[in-house]
């Protein structure tokens, strides 16, 4: 009776959507642009041994709902230095940053609400204005005039929701922009700032930090913990009320095990090497640019980034797939977003930089992805 | 803007809804029965050890998703040896239960689908009904024949939805009858195991196991990692073509970055401890069975356990939160179960057993409970 998936899997083969995985080995000697290690800290042995201590020290895993039993003090600890670095009164860790995003959107909009969301946002803020009880208006992407039509008339709780950063290209969203549409119209705004933090703002602070919008009354950002900060996990950062709100009502934070105690210290031991030296953010974006600068002189198409992700424009999905894979068989590790990942239909190499490249390294980048190209 | 935050507080604070997180310390003294660490295992040093050389090994975090780098010989590994242990032939891990589900339901209920959901089902089962683009049937809790009319004369494909176990009162779903009302109707079952591993089936293979139901061709299970196991994470378990839609169409494995190597050899660890030592789960069982029988001799209302989870009545919120309280203030942290995270309006305390209770323990936790009886 499930014969349909393998109907459906023929359709996705032949529209060259065929997907595995591929398990990497603990020794891989490629060189790896298609992570989100933005800072090159999740091997960082300040990481790994916080996350190995908090093994020892609190076990393996939260045992339950932050709630009831699955809130440590590490949780604590974390929740408040993150909203400290990044400005906001108050934090709250999630299992992951797509959890973060589906609390902050069904638990801050109840019915009467109405979402207006940038037509590039990441999946998990997709889900979350579906699964909210809310009304969603989606926007075209950067573009904040069509947020202020769109807010307009609207009577009720309202939100403006767009990546800080977006996770395909690496551009920057006009948040203050977005702020102004946002506050004209009485409507709050909810940034992602996944792909933000550790990479672009003060010292790292993020694109929200980076706007001013940090810390102020009708601002919420989430983030995640798994890319810059090398771990696993999730948070929203707001307003105290904001966090109680979430504590009191979010089903992804009730519903669901406390995030693993040696994720939350390695994510806190990434923060304080990022706070300690503020540089490492900027060396991840000037790396990203370097690549930039390179593979656009080649003749290549990307574009310009604001952040430590490169998009490079491939003509097809099927070629995509092939110069990745070309790449692979050469050492250099990129990704390869396809349809129906991403939101124009246009398949693209996703290269990303981390703070610790070496000349070397970019070299070796460059003239690989130049040399496979279709 | 965000004035009506303050006043659904108020409204919650009016109900006797206030909840607030509470950091415990790593050295507490307490007798924990509300966690779901059902094996004791959380703290074993063999799994936290696993978790500590895998932080050294891969890296605190996974770095991406399954599909681009988040997938490690780790991940291949545990899914390998968790489908083999549940008797199914593939599997597919998540960064937590919640995000399985989620991925079953929206990934294996195209448009025109039918789910039939039991009302008792968790929230990440709801969560994910209400995500997928299928039309949702609610049924009453553990009622099969509800089930065959709900189903009775839908064409297309449908899926049966069931906790195996249900988190709330640790009740067992008529797994078997469930099957067949599924089957009558042409209807694939969906079963959520996430307090069934570990703890029920032969040598806690789970309770799809359990009713002879693993690795049908038309049953899937979704399990957690964060109770028995010990860690963080989830899984779905089925056929190889329904691993394979979730691996080229489940958002929250595109999307989300995969689960962080120390958790997922943590959870190996712990499966492979069950697996050599299945009284284990045994143990979790008759030490649920002991509580139950001594509370209710002593006059306490509580279901007799199909599991490792025993819910016993208070009469209202404010009553069972106090009630939680004494047992905290006298060394004994048990779950409190209100509004809105029961199905039924029905407030209670929540007792977890662990296989590695002892009869000092076990005298403690029904001391206390009877002593401070509302
Ligand atoms: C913009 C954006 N938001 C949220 C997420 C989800 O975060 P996580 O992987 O920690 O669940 C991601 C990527 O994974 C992302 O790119
Ligand atoms: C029945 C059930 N399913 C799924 C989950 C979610 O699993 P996780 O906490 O690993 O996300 C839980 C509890 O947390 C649960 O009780």
């Amino acid at each position: 009776m499930l014969d349909w998936l393998d109907e459906a899997a023929k359709r996705r083969a032949k529209a060259g959507l065929t997907r595995r995985l591929r398990p990497r080995p603990a020794d891989a000697r490629d060189l790896d642009l298609a992570g989100n290690d933005y800072l090159g800290l999740t091997r960082h042995p300040e990481v790994t041994a916080a996350a190995a201590e908090a093994a020892r020290r609190w076990g393996a895993g939260a045992t339950g709902s932050r709630l009831v039993t699955g809130t440590t003090e590490a949780h604590a600890l974390l929740e408040a230095e993150l909203a400290a670095f990044c400005g906001f009164e108050a934090a709250l860790v999630f299992s992951s940053g797509y959890a973060a995003n589906l609390a902050a959107l069904t638990a801050l909009a109840p019915a009467g609400t109405l979402l207006v969301s940038d037509a590039g946002n990441h999946a998990s803020l997709i889900d979350g204005c579906r699964l909210a009880r809310a009304a969603t208006t989606v926007v075209p992407h950067a573009a904040p005039e069509a947020v202020a039509d769109a807010l307009a008339g609207h009577e009720g709780p309202a939100w403006g929701v767009t990546d800080g950063v977006f996770s395909v290209d690496g551009d920057a969203a006009p948040l203050a922009a977005w702020a102004e549409a946002c506050r004209a119209h009485g409507a709050a705004l909810l940034v992602d700032d996944a792909h933000g933090l550790g990479v672009v703002g003060p010292g790292g602070r993020g694109a929200v930090a980076g706007a001013g919008l940090a810390g102020a009354p009708d601002v919420v950002a989430t983030v995640t913990l798994s890319k810059a900060l090398g771990s696993q996990g999730g948070a929203v950062l707001g307003p105290a009320r904001v966090i109680r709100q979430l504590v009191e009502t979010a089903r992804t934070m009730i519903f669901d095990t406390g995030l693993a105690p040696p994720a939350v210290a390695a994510a806190l031991a990434a923060l304080r090497l990022l706070r300690a030296e503020p540089a490492m953010a900027a060396r991840a974006l000037a790396a990203t640019r370097t690549l930039h600068d390179r593979l656009t002189a080649a003749g290549l198409t990307a574009r310009a980034p604001d952040a430590a992700v490169l998009s490079v424009r491939a003509p097809s999905p099927e070629t995509a797939v092939a110069w990745a894979e070309d790449c692979r068989e050469r050492g250099l590790r990129v990704g390869c977003f396809r349809p129906p990942s991403v939101p124009d239909g246009v398949s693209r190499l996703r290269l990303t930089a981390r703070a610790d490249l070496t000349p070397t390294q970019l070299d070796h980048a460059v003239t690989t992805v130049t040399a496979t190209r279709p």
